[in-house]
């Protein structure tokens, strides 16, 4: 298993290289080395993770593991059901207001980019959609805040985004509104302490801070699932789901492997307090490398609703750009370039990531700043 | 790695214990290590394969990979896609008809066991249904010849299941029909030359003869795909997935390369004839300890529907089969106990299963019906 890849190792990183990705993104080698053994044997079955039927006392076990250790991450109430599903985000924003949105109903969706105008493209199939707050007047450069909002009543729910990977933006606390609160919290979940209780259902893709893609994880009131409005298809079903304990089908049991592994490391690390101190010191070392440069780098999420997880900047010179990637990507720093719909540069650092990539990234921004400037 | 499992340790049996589940099941050794060593780093990249970008120039090696190494195995041509979807073959139950079964359509479904009826009943859903053949009037024991099934003209579509896990039947060939016909190929897949050329779609979920759940296989004529009779959620059409080569939104990753793996294995065994070769050795062990026992052993299917991959059968005196189900799990025997809905026993045996695990139960059968019987 030794590494052959091209790029100048960057010491500190035990494969030579500090991964930005924005999903599918860096793991911590702890879960990936049990990710490997298991896949030989798991629990000293005899029969690797792959390998177990998902209704046999192996995986009983996973899936027992995995619920309460989620649970204990957040100190969930039994009102809630934690659900293991499929079809990443995407398939989310089609079943929220197939599940919950009636014909004549209307739901407010606050639009802060890219995957809430999916998300909102979707609502509009089954009913109303009011765009509580429309972010395209602002290129997404910040979230809203309550004055900014224009909500609708009664909605059947408010659906937000509680981080916007694409600009680095990033709500501080859920929106108040009087109904039903769901958030796609995808590329934050778990990073930090977040009040689930003002939260009817709440959804996240697992590849960025929760483990491989092919995986959702779905938390919602229990009482909320039961008021769906349209007779649906089991596998579109949230309260189906929730009956059959995720196991309506084989869900992906290596996936939800992994998902608990990755609750197991974070419980670890100190809990999700902890993983908030970090992931704060580690965005701090990043925007002061912008804050410092003098208008060099410019970030392009405003201050207040900068996001800890996707640091987003680009260069005064827009000519520089290509060459502090195509320098960075020369020196280990793997995953830089911004998404196409904001361009620039992106550095995702969820609560995997080392804060001694962060550090290098900024001592490599200083550098580049003083001899290409 | 050491095994500690509590079973007798089965000799020729790499960790000790023969697999027979029904899926999840057994996968190759040379397979489940490499994607061991790809955990931590893919194609010498530094990046583990979880964490490699879906969009990357590694992930697209991988995509690319796994369709043409599936395009090889069966020869396919251009006129049709291969795709790479979540949801498992449930949600294919569901996406068949909302896809292609027009509200005043109607479509031909032979019913040969429990996933035949879940797919009926989606089916309903969306338009009519002619049951073509009604297999609960013979408890499942056969799949219907020419002469039993009873067609409506025209037709959308034939929508059949090559092998049906539960009661252990499976077709030879496709039935005949002048209807675009649609497969489930969840368990045989790839286990045998099948003619792709008379199906519009086939689907399979990866869990049995593919890798891990979570995936799940489709190959479609790219014009049927063109004929969806409804506008979809993007997530829920066929074509959109096609247009969008299977990344729509992030696919499974991780499952993605392990099928290409399975699929490289397979043209290294010798390809889909040389496993069918392989299969039908290791069921005809099983099948002649079934029909040497005088009536101990009774099959479930009759001998014309027999399946090469699940081996079901009961024994002459029901208050037999918890001794019998006991001493195989004692002996390192896993997963024998049949399908609650069929009940007895089952041995599943996949491409990966080794013939050496059907002998071991062969002598194992006949010497519990010398020594209980």
């Amino acid at each position: 298993m030794t590494s052959t890849h091209p790029c100048a190792p960057r010491p500190g990183s035990p494969r030579g290289v500090y991964n930005f990705s924005a999903g599918p993104s860096l793991m911590p080698e702890s879960v990936l080395r049990q990710a490997q053994e298991e896949l030989w044997d798991l629990f000293g079955t005899g029969i690797g993770l792959l390998e177990h039927s998902h209704r046999g006392s192996a995986f009983d076990r996973v899936m027992a593991e995995a619920e309460a250790d989620c649970r204990a991450l957040i100190n969930l109430s039994d009102e809630y059901a934690v659900l293991f599903l499929q079809g990443g985000a995407t398939l989310q924003f089609t079943m929220v207001p197939m599940n919950f949105l009636p014909a004549e109903g209307v739901a407010d969706y606050p639009d802060t980019g890219v995957w809430t105008s999916k998300a909102i493209r979707e609502a509009r199939r089954f009913g109303h959609v009011n765009v509580a707050f429309d972010g395209s007047q602002c290129s997404y450069d910040h979230v809203p805040d309550a004055r900014e909002l224009r909500l609708s009543a009664p909605a059947a729910y408010l659906h937000y985004c509680t981080n916007n990977t694409i600009y680095g933006t990033q709500y501080r606390t859920a929106p108040a509104s009087g109904a039903p609160i769901v958030a796609d919290m995808s590329s934050d979940i778990f990073s930090r302490p977040m009040d689930f209780s003002r939260h009817s259902l709440v959804y996240a893709g697992a590849q960025k801070n929760l483990g491989p893609s092919g995986l959702v994880l779905v938390i919602a009131r229990r009482d909320f699932l039961e008021r769906a409005c349209r007779d649906l298809s089991p596998m579109l079903s949230y309260a189906v789901h929730a009956q059959q304990g995720s196991r309506l089908n084989t869900p992906p049991t290596f996936a939800i492997r992994v998902m608990g592994l990755m609750f197991k490391w974070i419980a670890g690390q100190g809990g999700v307090t902890a993983m908030a101190r970090r992931n704060e010191s580690k965005a701090a070392v990043l925007y002061d490398a912008i804050d410092r440069s003098g208008g060099f780098y410019r970030g392009l999420a405003q201050p207040n609703s900068r996001s800890l997880m996707n640091v987003t900047f680009r260069l005064h010179d827009a000519r520089l750009e290509k060459a502090f990637l195509s320098r960075a990507e020369r020196e280990g720093f793997s995953g830089l370039k911004g998404h196409r719909d904001a361009g620039g540069v992106r550095a995702s650092i969820y609560n995997a990531f080392p804060i001694e990539g962060c550090s290098a990234l900024a001592a490599m921004m200083d550098d580049f700043r003083r001899t290409a400037g």
